[in-house]
């Protein structure tokens, strides 16, 4: 069965690929390669020994999106990757958030409700929940009013996919990710951010390869044991299982509802400084860090309920943190080499 | 000084047009002709004397937006009402409403932010309101959970333009309308929907002069006074004054914020009955009707706090409900002749 990946060179992207590939499915990546490289498929295909279909395309041309279904007809399945993701980028420039990752679903989704049937996953994101009142986060937690563009983008996503298959024959399933961290095992993909790195892991191990002097972290004065800001990081190769493990439940149309929620972590909280130690133990490296004033927009702390994913999906998270770290480590060393 | 105004060949877009020609403004009118026709530049021509130019863009294409500013590089203002309004085909086909009404947004505004400033108008609509819990409703009460696509696209539309002016040049004024009706008073222009009236005045015109057999109305068991669901109608002339004031205030560098926001109102709330008098009044015809129940969504009242847009724009809706309905009646006399 063929499914089409959009962001499938991306860092969730292409794990998902490799997983994807590993059970059996045929895959076309469609990707604008706008934040990552033809290299990738390389490493897919040392991993899996099969390199997915690639087409380049911007999915902000209808045009391009409309023309790719009419020259894929028999596609079974969408996972929808491709999308702006730093949080103060799209901040800085709100409409190049707000035009990427609406525009592109709208014209994704235009095309599949012509379908007879059709099924899509929607990347989400735990920011939908701002800071949630009681942890762990479960599906049923309020949505809050976003705090960035790119989490409104995200709620707005939501939003347009359950009006759309309410009166379509679509069937979606939005996968809410809490913090995705590490690589592939084999280092042979992993997560390659442009620029300055807007997340904690590859922030540290730039830092540990002496590419960064230090490390910033964001306050010391939250109300958690050692004062740090939590999140759940969750190895992306469970995440990226959680994404096929997705797909085979609309597939075989086991889905209760049109649309599905679940949420992907792992239900563990763990502070910036527990996740600078972890890379201290896994590295044998001392991490040059200062503490310096809390970042607007951040919480205090999130990490997901996992009965959920759990019991309707049957996923888990295997990975520990430790392992997680270990993999971003060697995924960093190699592409520094 | 020259005015884009898109959209401005349909109801609120024309009374606009024909308001900013009679205070001197140059206007250029875009439209895709989607919900009108260009008979109502004739229309326009008729009351100002001025037919103002006219582009036909739809303002989806992004290459056409662009193309437009290029030729347009003097444009001092622009005032947004091309979108897609009826609620119910919302529900039906939300793609069409997430796209229309946030792609040309998107476009317009990526445009606008590359000139050293911008004046932006856009419609909004009291549904941001949803139902209020006080009344009259002032611009502080709570934005509520959207009930349709195309309610969800005119908050999406604020959010947007709100996070854009905070990094840009545009300022912005977001003008929330209550129920606007009625016509110029020299019935040269005024409202022609498409296929059956989604909106209460036009079904009363329209049953007054026999082209529908009777109006329903939808619930007679609401917690008003005469139990149907009250509203708070303005007159279109009034409604289109507001944006020439509200256009001057930003042009003039009044306004006070990057982003200003008014409810625009009579502040007197109607019941369906009573307008329902008033046309009898008006018109001296007994309007048939019966009472069925109430439609999934609707409120049971909302009626705008005139005091910002008084106080701060030194505005006010000058037209009685007596008056707006005899304009509408006028208007629809002269179309079916």
């Amino acid at each position: 069965m063929k499914i089409l990946v959009t962001g499938g060179l991306g860092f969730i992207g292409s794990h998902t690929v490799v997983e994807l590939q590993n059970e059996g499915f045929e895959v076309v990546v469609v990707d604008n390669l706008s934040n990552t490289s033809l290299g990738v498929l390389d490493g897919i295909q040392n991993i899996t020994g099969v390199k997915p279909a690639f087409e380049k395309i911007d999915l902000r041309e209808k045009d391009k999106v409309q023309d790719f279904f009419k020259r894929h007809d028999d596609i079974a399945g969408v996972i929808h990757f491709a999308a702006s993701k730093a949080v103060g980028e799209s901040v800085e420039n709100p409409l190049l958030y707000y035009e990427n990752n609406i525009s592109a679903l709208i014209y994704l989704l235009q095309e599949l409700q012509q379908k007879p049937e059709a099924n899509f996953i929607f990347s989400s994101s735990c920011t939908v929940y701002g800071q949630a009142e009681t942890m762990p986060i479960t599906e049923n937690a309020s949505i809050q009013t976003a705090m960035s563009p790119y989490g409104n983008t995200k709620q707005i996503g939501e939003e347009i996919i359950t009006d759309t298959v309410k009166v379509t024959n679509i069937n979606a399933i939005l996968l809410r990710y809490f913090n995705p961290i590490g690589s592939h095992p084999s280092a042979e993909i992993g997560e390659l951010p442009l620029g300055v790195p807007q997340n904690l892991v590859p922030f540290i191990t730039q830092t540990g390869m002496g590419l960064r002097a230090e490390l910033s972290v964001y306050g010391n004065d939250y109300p958690t044991p050692d004062g740090t800001a939590i999140r759940d990081y969750i190895h992306v190769v469970d995440l990226a299982k959680a994404h096929v493990i997705a797909l085979q439940r609309l597939l075989n149309k086991k889905n209760e509802t049109k649309v599905e929620t679940f949420n992907l972590g792992t239900g563990t909280g763990s502070s910036v400084l527990e996740v600078i130690e972890t890379f201290e133990k896994v590295s044998g490296n001392k991490l040059p860090y200062k503490i310096v004033g809390r970042r607007e927009g951040d919480i205090t702390s999130a990490y997901a309920s996992t009965e959920k994913a759990n019991e309707v999906l049957g996923w888990k998270a295997q990975s520990t943190l430790e392992e997680a770290m270990a993999s971003a480590w060697k995924w960093e060393q190699k592409v520094r080499m």
